[in-house]
């Protein structure tokens, strides 16, 4: 792992890992606001309050109890790729290694709103982190806490995640209960899940209209950071890497949270990007699709390599990403340079 | 040296080699348009032609009998951070290290106009290589060649080189005579010179207008390029590199074409650059200056670097350049991620 901070506990996955379908729990990025809270799984409650007809407070039995799925997902920091904006906004230093995928079993979030019976005009769903603390910015201590439009909160495939690979979770990535919101970038999928509040309005926290906003600092109002951008990365030969003269095998990964990746296009040394790379088969909906070329290495000398991914709504990356004060959803794609011998 | 290209040789200097004050000539950054051409030094002959009263045809010895000055000059490809423009455009791949010092030891071009006895009206002098061939868009085959404007043609400082570090010049840097243009890029320094002509109108060959040149694709006309914009560079440590809690001394370079370095900022962690680095005594008024700035590294953890250079004039790197065709003159302030342990 390569560590941003150590205290709270934020590290990113070293590139050479993420060349696997599901990156090892002891690799997968961490990301935490404050110092990690260490619940005992049994003793744990989940509480589900606010505009429900029955408030419920569930331990992990209960939850198992309701029915588990089991789903691939790729989770990606919001700040991922931050360092690359110019200029640098302040916060943590992500390179591009804030991005792991885990297969996650859980229980549907929408199965527990349906045992709660939610009342009329409910419009969001919002999750609180039993991690605690003061920002900078901010004069009092609060919760790691973001709400879902009600749609995605009913959506079968978010999660109330009790296991990451088949086993339970670790402490530092949200043990014992996280939520999955695939699609989203992390910031939705809650860790350390101690409080399900059903609201009648919009959430107005910190991390909701503070934080995770687009603010292109124009005047218009900050949008509030949602769905994750089409993005790829090179996972091999990695930038500053020497091969030998001939064919080389480009690899790497492809992700957006609009739908699944259709393409991969590779540029080679400021041409177009016209030569497509071979997707693998989609492991899940919601996960990385892992992708090779054969790149020609004729030429001697240095090129310089970069990847596009397109995913199936028609997105397709940029080459420059526009600014934002926070530094959030840079995917703009990479460009690596290779010395051919 | 960091090979760009074989055939023609085109060569970085490894970012180590830049802490040296003067670069060994081994390290110093080659630029090559054609093949390099082998000229033997005592058979060489520079002509002198054109709209002057009296035409020249000089060799060496008739050179050095003209009295010759020495003085540091730091030399930077116009492409140099190339692959730092998004998108990134076709052309060599320089990262950073298109840039170098050296003692070049030469006859002012001046002495040699003087001598020439300059026409009324010229407007430019000419300066032509005998390196020669076709650029992939260009029909025919030509010379490299790039024109002055008098008064810089005039410039004490401009120097038909024949030493580099009080030695021969070696082939690949431009033997047996360079022209060295202080405070411009590198494509006014024309190597393998062989022939001065004194033009009463423009120059307007395809290195002057075709290339070299800032073309914003906005409908504008292009506009020739001069002069080196003010840069610094982070020699040590390197983007990447783990350091151990404490005082860190880190340490760069800085230039301008402009005019002297006069101050280098510092910024951390995408803060407002605000402390200033101590920078080392001019080694000339055309050379870089070394900088240096003891970093407090407190905080365990990864960390972003930044410089940034002010010349005499007040122009300072910006954060982002203005993207151009060619991919010119990219000085945006470098951005290095350190761990410190």
């Amino acid at each position: 792992m390569r560590i941003l901070s150590a205290e709270p506990l934020n590290a990113e996955t070293p590139l050479a890992a993420l060349e696997e379908s599901l990156t090892p729990e002891s690799q997968f990025f961490v990301r935490s606001h404050f110092l990690r809270p260490d619940l005992a799984p049994r003793k744990h409650f989940l509480e589900v309050v606010g505009a429900v007809e029955q408030p419920l407070r569930l331990n992990m039995a209960d939850l198992e109890a309701m029915g588990t799925r089991t789903l691939a997902v790729t989770v990606e920091c919001a700040g991922n790729g931050r360092t690359g904006l110019q200029p640098l906004p302040a916060g943590e230093p992500w390179v591009l290694g804030g991005v792991s995928t885990a297969r996650w079993t859980g229980v549907p979030l929408r199965a527990v709103l349906e045992s709660a019976r939610l009342r009329p005009r409910v419009v969001e769903v919002l999750a609180i982190g039993a991690d605690r603390g003061r920002p900078p910015d901010v004069a009092e201590e609060i919760s790691f806490a973001r709400s879902l439009p009600l749609a995605k909160a009913r959506d079968p495939d978010t999660l109330l995640a009790l296991q990451m690979n088949g086993r339970p979770i670790l402490p530092e990535h949200g043990a014992p209960i996280r939520l999955i919101v695939p699609g989203w970038y992390g910031m939705a999928s809650v860790k350390w899940l101690e409080r399900i509040e059903v609201l009648a309005e919009p959430f107005r926290g910190y991390y909701q209209l503070g934080r995770y906003v687009y603010d292109h600092e124009d005047g218009n109002p900050p949008t509030s950071i949602r769905t994750i951008r089409v993005r790829s990365v090179i996972v091999s030969p990695q930038d500053g890497d020497a091969v030998r003269q001939g064919q080389v095998v480009v690899r790497g990964k492809a992700w957006s949270g609009e739908g699944v990746v259709v393409r991969v296009q590779i540029g080679v040394d400021g041409a177009e990007p016209s030569e497509d790379a071979t997707l693998s088969p989609p492991i899940s909906p919601h996960a990385w699709r892992a992708w090779e070329f054969g790149w020609d290495a004729t030429n001697p000398g240095r090129h310089v390599l970069r990847s596009y991914a397109t995913d199936a709504k028609g997105n397709r990356q940029p080459d420059v990403v526009r600014w934002n004060r926070y530094g959030y959803g840079n995917n703009a794609a990479q460009a690596i340079a290779i010395t051919v011998q």
